[in-house]
């Protein structure tokens, strides 16, 4: 049986193929090519360009989509994340497409549901197609991965897009780094100064500031937060000549991103979404395709 | 003008045609049979298993499918349920599928809505489709319903799955106790001790505790129910030899049915689900196809 | 690129073409004319009749459709209007369908956004396609616009109805009045007393009282409300022989129309929704179809 648990379980050749799979998902290649097959989305955490790029996909692929809600289901009845899932498995779909905030939630449902699984995030721990949206938007710039200085900024710590994304830029041979304050450092990773990253890497993907979470550990208003670790106009001309901007979404403008950088000349924030739909062709194609 | 309002209504003859026509849906022979077709469904009250099983059928049926969220509409300003209802009709859908918890919602619709109205539950009334899926279901383990021997265990009073299960099992010449707390007992059927059920009965039939009703009529908790009618692996072992466990679902682990039970031997309850499916189609199919 | 942002930007040649076209998908001349056409629904507030005559009106050209439902989404994170829309177009649908209760919240869009806008509605400013509907509903009555006399009876001031109504109205040479509580008169349209209304209207067109929001400005309860303004059976006979009553929907039974009212033989109120669907369809070929 195929999944898409995590990313670090797929081999460097694995990966490139579904990002040359996407490519072809942009020209139109795979339109229509999974007609019948039925996929169900299971978002247990609300989301917007998640869902909605694999509800996007699935259509162009000519999927029939079923999206589940469940604050209209009988999840209000008390059912459990488990019950749940298998009340679709026992409909016998092409593939589940699951969110959940369960790190891991997966593990309970192998060998026993009977199609594939789709990640499409678990808790803090993994998100295997953001990290592939990624990817794809860094070889569009680079055509190439080996050597590519990134650095990512913010709370790592609490984010699978980070977990994910450094993994798998650690075998692509990236030069990874992480910033932002100083209470989200992390022994296992190379930490560098926000304002030297700035003149010295490629890329620099900012991480959503949660402030909701980040009012207990962090002692940063989102002002202060602005103020230093904020992606200012100011700060964007600092940055090397080619380098390019990247963000998850969504944004906090004026907390880790100011208002004009969303949309400068640098950003690829509306590129990796577009990405996103394509990767997530992909990936349902490679699921569910013959 | 067809309609699936309560099973009552149906012969025996039309249910083993509806029956029939599940077997038929099930191995793919009415697959996108009814394309084109619009069917809308509205569902008052929450629900996985039943709306999301009407949407899957229907999907596979090739049909073009609505789902009304009431909670994103102008219920919230104070639309009626029978205004509501009458906007889709406004539209000439091929068919109405929808869930309430008024008792016979249909009655007023009747005569005003222009396409079949299919009852996905109403109240502590009706809920024909569920009976339908029980039967399938019974019907493939033991290949006859004459003479079979079923308890439905729990608040029979409060449960359309009941009410519809116990009438026309009785006109299919099962033999059909209730069982479970004594203040569910109801002086119109035979009442059965739980533990002489265990070991006499061809099918126990559990229903879900909805505790947040029970809690006041009731002097058990939860712990205390399934101390007494908990269905537990011990319980199990007295069961006859082809007996089987059903249950409409959500089930409460722990309450009315261990966690090591749900999915046992014994246990029906996920192909009932499937058999939801199945069933879904072949009324709709009834209701909407040529 | 085409849009449909307000119906003051259209030609009455185009207003003509777009109802002769309603009439053509009325008969069915445009089914299935969208196939692999991708379009989003974005609903910011509340609605039954607009957001589902769309998706019905989708279906039946044969589009693929995404509803975005945004109390499931990143809005929940604090992503704004504009950053949800912004994703949308990140994965190039053929049209956005957008509802909001801010006015005009379009013009951050245009130049941004690559498909075409269709407006739902922009808080108390514009609802084009509800205009459409009720226009096709009058010509569809009396063949004609010119020199019909029509009371639009209500909270002018607040209904976005009203205003879209009466300004292509008066470019179609209707003699156009608004009647009800003086408190809602408006220097910029003549007033007339609710009954001459009556006897010499060829339409009357109520809209819905928004209690929630008149309680503060308006002295009357809806009792009142009814007695003075409610459009009784008793009021229904002062009408002229053969005028109309029309309403946007919701409406409040026993507030401005009475429950016997809503389905009599002068009422136009469903027949307004079916238009609805078909004046959908229209727009959504003129934006979308080849």
């Amino acid at each position: 049986m195929k999944n898409l648990l995590k990313l670090s379980d797929c081999s460097i050749e694995y990966i490139n193929k579904l990002l040359d799979k996407s490519e072809l998902c942009k020209i139109g290649k795979y339109d229509n090519s999974c007609i019948n097959k039925i996929v169900v989305n299971c978002f247990f955490e609300p989301s917007t360009r998640t869902h909605y790029s694999f509800q996007v996909a699935q259509e162009k692929l000519g999927c029939k989509v079923i999206n589940f809600y469940p604050h209209d289901s009988s999840i209000l009845k008390g059912e459990t994340f488990y019950d749940s899932i298998m009340v679709f498995d026992s409909y016998s779909p092409d593939a589940l497409v699951i969110r959940s905030n369960e790190n891991e939630y997966y593990k309970q449902l192998l060998n026993k549901v009977h199609c594939p699984i789709i990640n499409a995030g678990d808790g803090t721990k993994d998100h295997p197609t953001q990290s592939l949206l990624d990817l794809l938007t860094i070889r569009q710039e680079y055509g190439k991965f080996d050597g590519l200085k990134i650095a990512i900024v913010g709370d790592i710590k609490h984010s699978r897009v980070a977990h994910t994304n450094i993994e798998v830029m650690k075998r692509l041979n990236m030069d990874t780094y992480i910033s932002g304050p100083s209470e989200f450092k992390d022994e296992s990773y190379k930490y560098i100064d926000f304002n030297t990253a700035l003149s010295e890497m490629d890329i620099i993907m900012l991480l959503r500031v949660q402030h909701e979470r980040h009012s207990t550990q962090m002692k940063l208003s989102k002002k202060e937060y602005h103020e230093k670790y904020g992606l200012t106009k100011e700060r964007v001309a600092l940055m090397k000549k080619h380098s390019i901007i990247m963000h998850p979404a969504p944004f906090n403008r004026g907390v880790e991103i100011a208002d004009d950088v969303v949309e400068c000349e640098k950003s690829r924030i509306f590129k990796q979404m577009t990405n996103g739909m394509y990767v997530r062709m992909a990936v349902m194609h490679e699921m569910i395709g013959e």
